[in-house]
Parts: structure tokens; sequence; C-alpha cells
């Protein structure tokens, strides 16, 4: 699970995740929630799932917005955990 | 604001607040949600909720399982205050 | 780890958890922070430590308030995991 | 309490936070925190207290680091809404 994946397999993992893209070597994401109140709930959410992960993402927020990127830093790359946590929280959304 | 409701006004207002009822002198509601990490989610939203209105909740929690009780304790019982509150909790489900 | 622990295991382990007691089967705790929002951080803190190990408290909440149960209601009884969370809340307040 | 700041006005402010500067005009702080626990518990307490000053932050995280980001925008600068905020911030840390 270690590995950074290549780009066939990457493709093929995006083509799964509606709305990610890879940027900058990440997974990346963006939505815009209505309001603060929902946008954090989403976040605390997103929280809870990436502890029981141990893997964390990094993420900016302002107002409704949500920003998130997804890398395996010990990997130095996007690897198959940024996957399973991107399809998480696509159905935490 | 401040009195609390008659029982003609709090039957109106259970009227609208669909799942909610009164029970031992409190708005009472509960959820079962899917898990822990939908009820944290939906909690954390209440709780920006509440502190906004500085109105809090009497609340419990086990897994995905969420009850609330709202009463104004400075009036000594149910009032506009808990109505609001309970309002904008079903808004954020 | 499933089976509930013995009279002396548990007054061994209650021995390194100040503020823990028995009551009712069940691991109990309480506490008052200043505020709601002093509380509320500390919960979410709590449901992170929770989500993690996948074992989750029964919890109340009122204000600055914060009572916690913990059980394995599985095990029908007070087991290791539930030991191993109180600890790990003893060490987020 | 619209307008912005003069400079004036904010050194003698920043004077009274330590830890904020200013960067691109807006009120800077950064912490690292023990772990994405820690971190993320101090996030919600800020959320509560932003969403009660109906003021939010810009703030990113990755694992035990918090940025922070305040200006208000309608104003077109930082005004004593960002003070206001940043002060209670200090005080969540």
């Amino acid at each position: 699970m270690g590995a950074p994946l290549d780009d066939a397999a990457l493709e093929a993992a995006l083509a799964k995740l509606p709305g990610w893209s890879r940027r900058e070597g990440k997974l990346h994401w963006e939505h815009r929630f209505r309001d603060f109140v929902q946008a954090f709930g989403f976040m605390t959410r997103v929280a809870l799932l990436a502890e029981r992960a141990n893997h964390h993402p990094e993420w900016f927020n302002v107002y409704g917005t949500v920003r998130i990127a997804l890398v395996t830093h010990d990997a130095g790359g996007i690897t198959a955990k940024d996957v399973a946590l991107a399809r998480e929280i696509l159905a935490a959304v």
C-alpha cells in the first residue's frame, strides 16, 4: 500500500472519484457548502474519518468553502490510502 | 421572549416541528443516524447553532443515536427560544 | 480483550484513573468545563479518539457539563477497551 | 466598527496579541499542536467562537499545524472585528 500509484492506476481511481482531480502531485477537491455551519459539520465528519484511517488531509476553509488536498508524504506521492480517504470523504458530503 | 409558552402556543409550535414532542416540561427530540460519524457531524452543526443563539441543549449520544431536550431554565419552562432552536436543529439534520 | 474485567482488575484500573468510578456496571466520569465552547471542544477530541478506537461513549452534555459512561455492550461489562479509552479521555481533558 | 484600522491602531492591537502578525493585509497566526486530535479540538472551539461572532476565519490545517488569517472582506481590511476574534482565539488555545 505504501508505493505511489502509477499514472494508469491513478487515472482509473480518478474515474471513480467525481469532483476530484490531480493537482501538483496531490488529490484535490473543493466544495462550496451553504454556510459555515454546513461546511464545518462536514469537516468534523472528515476529521473523524481521517483520524480513524490515521491519514490526515491538508485542508483549507473559509465560510462555506472547503478545499482538500490528499497526498502520502512518507511515500512521496498519491497512494491507495489517499484514494481510500477520498472515497470516504465523497460518501460523507 | 422570556416567558414560558402557554399550552395553546406550545401546541401550535409543535404542529410545525415534526418529530418533536413535549416531555417532562421540555421539548424533546430523538434521531438515529447511520453511525457515529454522521451523528457527531450533526451534533457539531447543532453546537454551532446553539452557541450562536447562546442557548444550549441538554443532549445525549451513543453511537448513531442523539437525544435532545430543550428548555429555558431561567424562565422555568419552554419558551420561544427553545422553539426557534428546535426549528434550526430540524433544518440541520 | 473481549472478556469483562473481574473485580480485582477493575479496582487496579480505577486506581490509575483519577475521577473515574464504577456505577451501574459502567465506567463513569463527569467534568464541568468553563463554558460550552470548552466542553464541546473537549467532546470533539473525545469523538476523534473514540472513532479511532472504534469504541464509543454514552455521553451527556449541558452547557459546560460533560458526563461519560463507558461499557462494552458486546461483552456485557467493562473491558480493557473501556479502560484504554478512559485513559485517553483523561489525557485529552 | 466597520472601518479598517489605521496603522497606529493596528500596531497597538498587535502589541496585545502575542504570536499574531500582519501579513498581506490580514491578521496572521500559526501554531503547531501535538497532534491532529489537539489541533482539530482547537479548531472546533474557534469554529464556535467564529459562528457566535458571525465572523469567520480563513484557515488551513494539516495534522497538528493550524494557520489562521483574519480580515474583514466587506471593509477591505483589518477591523476591530478581526482583533476581537484574534483575542478570543488566543484565549481558546
